[in-house]
Formats: structure tokens, C-alpha cells, sequence
């Protein structure tokens, strides 16, 4: 089987309280690829320039992931784009968006990626994100992400394109935006009403939770002792789910396979924010991804042990 | 076995996204009191005014709360708490903080408050938290809850009670601030060479963690679709995670016992916000609190199931 993911791949300058990198391979499309080829086989769609190297070909390789439909324009340059986290890294100041080759880009699939068994669509114009839809035979399972400036600009495509997917992975306050209400719960059901089966609500160092017409879960994020860069964590994040589905082919994708796929996401996220960009999911091993989970487990565990109460 | 609460009793006036409320009975030891009542016998002990009548008596009361020590001072008034949520209920604005009669409060403890197995700060002038705990005849366990004014202008008078008790509960940006580490792990573990065994850090709708020498443990709060008033739920919280330990004299108090003590107090608090005040927990039924730290198992359970990793 195999995943293809359409979205972003770009080049990041990032200043954390960690330390600083003036240019580093980065982009929605390259966080997520880097994890989910833990799980299958990854078809990368997305656009960059003649600036964009074999290093970073390499790097977006790992683990097998297939670049064919890397369009890489001529003349062109790759996305760029500058931030700053502040000191308790959950807000971040946006300096430079150059999007370059990615603002004329038009996913064109070729049909290895058209047929895959999964699809992520990763943050971009909802138009385009209904296109490519368009453009697959048929996937067993679909998800999607995006962002506050389309709530904004293109609200009813985005509605429409939510319509049309299985699982859609927002931000609390992008949920929150989108359906005008406050209870992340009361949100996430309304989206339901839209068509999808599953909703994960993306809640930064909070973890993330998953509501479906099955019920609720809600997994907290790993804690570590030294974030050096959160850039990507939810694109790493939304590839450890939607590849831990893809290497289920057999099960049905309901509540419970996607609470395990979200202990996979959380892992690898935790460790995509321990050193910048995609240094640490470049060389992480399958291991450490396990003892990962693991630990989760057991953070989350508490044993069931009634108590007589009074009153 | 018995539990001791010194801090404030108020009358509050909420303004919420839900409604309004002019007058209502409030105050940490109130909200802390109407939880933790549930698992022992608690004494409480704080400053009311004469404004302060036998129907505020009555509800502090239930489920035999001792309010002896409810020190009632002639020609004086009950500490008054003006304050509006925003629409996200997550940020708040203070109104009005008439102190009145909590501005020179002495808690002045019955011998019985004083030996009780356990013992609970609520946030108080720190000075006044650690004269309580020198009139304590040896509790088997103490915590303390403060806030960030006491971090601004008692900093070294809170480090020194912080070092004397078992449990730390603070909010999130409060253990960052009084630390000055962004990560609450690492801010947590400096807490922990102070002197306590535990620190757990209140993170609102999101839950709250844990941290001991033996490790961490993270629970989300239980969903809720409607959310009318969060004034109280760090203290209802606490009351479920203090009372839940005093209702368990015989067992040592290390990290097993606090995850589960947490469910409890998650679960106690999640009901105290679906309505103003006290008006939910002073009906709150011991089989609706069993029934809902059983749902709080269910959403943060995953299935161990290994998958097959690649690279």
C-alpha cells in the first residue's frame, strides 16, 4: 500500500530561545513525510525551486519516501519562510513568508500518487485541496489540515473540501474559529455533522484530542525537558496518525485505531521539537519510536481503584 | 481520619458567556471543601463577616463539613470577587477584589483542625501558610495552591513553605514564573529539590500533570460541551486530589496513588464548572463522580499494539 501527501516543502529560518538556523529544510509536506514513512510507503506532492539541492532531495528520501512528483520549477525559488518563537515557545512571530514557486503551484499527481491507499492534504488553498481530491481513485482513508487564513478568506471551500474528506486535524483555536463555538467538544461535533468520521484537535504542549461519533480520547503531549524547535510538530504529528493508519489496510479506521495512531503521532512530534527542523526525525530509529509509545502508555495510565465516597 | 483547609470564603460575582450571577457563595476553601467532603471529614478554616448567613453555613456544611474554625468577625465583611470571562473562558478580568475581612486574617486553628491527617494551604499570604503549618500537630500529608501576586512580592517567603509540604499545585505559568523554566518538567523537577514529593501543575481546559521522583503522569480534563462557570475548578480539583489521599490512610502517598487522586479531583472539578459556583457540586452524587473518573479511563486509554516499523 502507500500514502501521498500534498502540501508545502520549503526552506526555514527559525530563531527559538534554543538557537537559531538561517536556512533549513522545512515545510508541511517534509515534517509529515519524515514520519509517516515509518509506516508505508510516502508519495511527496509539492513544489520547489532550482535552489532546492540534492541534500534536501536526500533528506525528503528518507526511509524510501518517493519524489517523483517533486515539481521542481525552473527559474523558480522554494518557499521561505522566517519566525520567532518567544520564550515559552507557544507563540510565534512570522518575520519572512515568501511563497514563491508555492503560490502558482497546481498539484498535477501522477498516478502512483493518484493511487494511493491513503491521502493527506496538508495545509493549502482548500481549492486546490478539492482538486487533488479530484484527482485520487478512490483512497481508503483521507485527512486534512489547514489554517486560519482560509477560515478567513476561503471559509466555503474549506467547508466544502471537509465535506469531502474522512478526518480533518485542525488547531483548538482553528476548530474553534471555524464553528464559532467555544466547547472544543460542541466544535468538533459540528464538524462531524459535515461528513467526516473524525476530528483531532491539535493542542500544542496540551497533546491533542480526537472526538468521533464513537466518543472522545484525549492523549497529552510527551513531556521533555528541552524543546529546541516546535516548528512542524503537527505535520510530524498528523504523519506518525495518518501512517499508522496507512499500515493498517485491513482494520476498519474507527475510534480505536486512530487513539493508537495518536500515540505514534504524539511520539514522533516529541521528538521533531527536540532539535530544529528535521534533524531529529532524519535519523530517529523505529526503537525509539516504540519505547516512545510506550513510555506514553505509561504517563497516561492510572489504575482503576473505586473509593468508598461520602454523601 | 480528617482533613484540614485554611483559606478564603467569599461571595462572588460572575459574569460568564452562560449568564450572570450577583451574589454567591465562593472562596478556594468553600470550592475545595464541597469537593473534598465527598472522601473524609474536612475542617475549614477562614474569615466570613457578618454578612455571611446560615443558608452560606448550610452549604459549607454539606456532607458534614466541620466550620467551627469559620471565624465569623463582628461588624466586618465577607471577602467580595467581582469578575467576566471572556468568550473562550480562558482568560478572566477582575472586576472588584474587596478583601474585607480576609485582608487580616489570622487563621487561628481548633485542636482538632490542627491534628488532622491532612492538611491543605489554599492560596494564601505565604507567611500565613507556613504559620498554619507550624500550629499542625505532624500531618501525614500537606499541599499548597498560591498564585502570581504571592510570586511578585512574598517570593522568598513562599520558596520557604514550598520546601515544608508534601505537594505543590500550581498553575502551569505559575511554575514557570516562579522557576523562570519554559519547560514545566524541567520547572517541576527544580520545585521538587525545594523540598516536596510532588508537584502537580493545573493547566485549565486542558488538565493537568504530574511530577514526582518516579516519574510523570498527564491527565486531560473531561470533555464537556458546556462549560458555564470555571471559578472554583483548581480548587474543586484539589479538594478530589487532597480528599482522595485522606481517604486513603493507610497507603503511602507516592505517584500511584496521586495519578489516581487526580482522576478524582478531574473529575469532581469538571462537574463544578457546568454551573455556577457551588450550585453542581453541592448535589453532585458519589455515583455521578464514579461514573465519570470511569469515563475519564475509558478516553485516555489506548490499546498496546505494536505496529512494524520501517528503516
Amino acid at each position: 500500500m502507500s500514502l501521498t501527501v500534498v502540501g508545502s516543502i520549503a526552506f526555514d529560518a527559525v530563531k527559538t530561545p534554543a538557537g537559531e538556523r538561517e536556512r533549513m529544510l522545512g515545510g508541511a509536506a517534509t515534517h509529515f513525510a519524515l514520519a509517516a514513512s515509518f509506516f508505508d510507503q510516502v508519495h511527496v506532492v509539492g513544489p520547489v525551486g532550482d535552489d532546492f539541492g540534492e541534500q534536501e532531495f536526500a533528506i525528503l528520501r528518507t526511509r524510501g519516501t518517493n519524489t517523483d512528483d517533486v515539481e521542481q520549477v525552473p527559474g523558480g525559488k522554494t518557499f521561505f519562510w522566517k519566525g520567532e518563537y518567544a520564550d515559552d515557545l507557544n507563540t510565534r512571530e512570522t518575520h519572512v513568508t515568501d511563497l514563491n514557486v508555492f503560490e502558482h503551484f497546481e498539484p498535477k499527481l501522477s498516478q502512483a500518487s493518484r493511487d494511493a491507499d491513503v491521502l493527506f492534504l496538508a495545509n493549502i488553498v482548500p481549492a486546490l485541496q478539492r482538486e487533488v481530491l479530484g484527482q485520487c481513485t478512490g483512497p481508503r482513508f483521507t485527512a486534512l489540515d489547514s489554517m486560519d487564513l482560509w477560515i478567513d478568506i476561503a471559509r466555503e471551500d474549506l467547508v466544502d473540501v471537509i465535506s469531502r474528506v474522512d478526518c480533518v486535524m485542525l488547531n483548538d483555536a482553528e476548530i474553534r474559529q471555524l464553528t464559532g463555538k467555544a466547547s472544543i467538544v460542541s466544535a468538533a461535533r459540528e464538524l462531524l455533522e459535515w461528513g467526516p468520521t473524525a476530528v483531532v484537535a491539535k493542542q500544542g504542549e496540551y497533546g491533542a484530542g480526537l472526538v468521533t461519533r464513537e466518543g472522545f480520547f484525549a492523549l497529552p503531549a510527551f513531556p521533555l525537558e528541552h524543546v529546541a524547535d516546535p516548528t512542524g510538530a503537527g505535520d510530524s504529528f498528523a504523519g506518525g496518525v495518518v501512517g499508522y493508519v496507512a499500515a493498517h489496510p485491513q482494520e476498519d479506521v474507527d475510534h480505536d485505531l486512530l487513539t493508537r495512531a495518536m500515540a505514534y503521532g504524539t511520539a514522533i512530534a516529541s521528538f521533531n521539537v527536540e532539535e530544529f527542523g528535521t534533524e531529529r526525525v532524519a535519523r530517529l530509529t523505529a526503537d525509539e519510536i516504540t519505547a516512545r509509545v510506550g513510555e506514553l502508555q505509561r504517563m497516561t495510565h492510572f489504575a482503576d481503584a473505586p473509593v468508598a465516597l461520602r454523601g
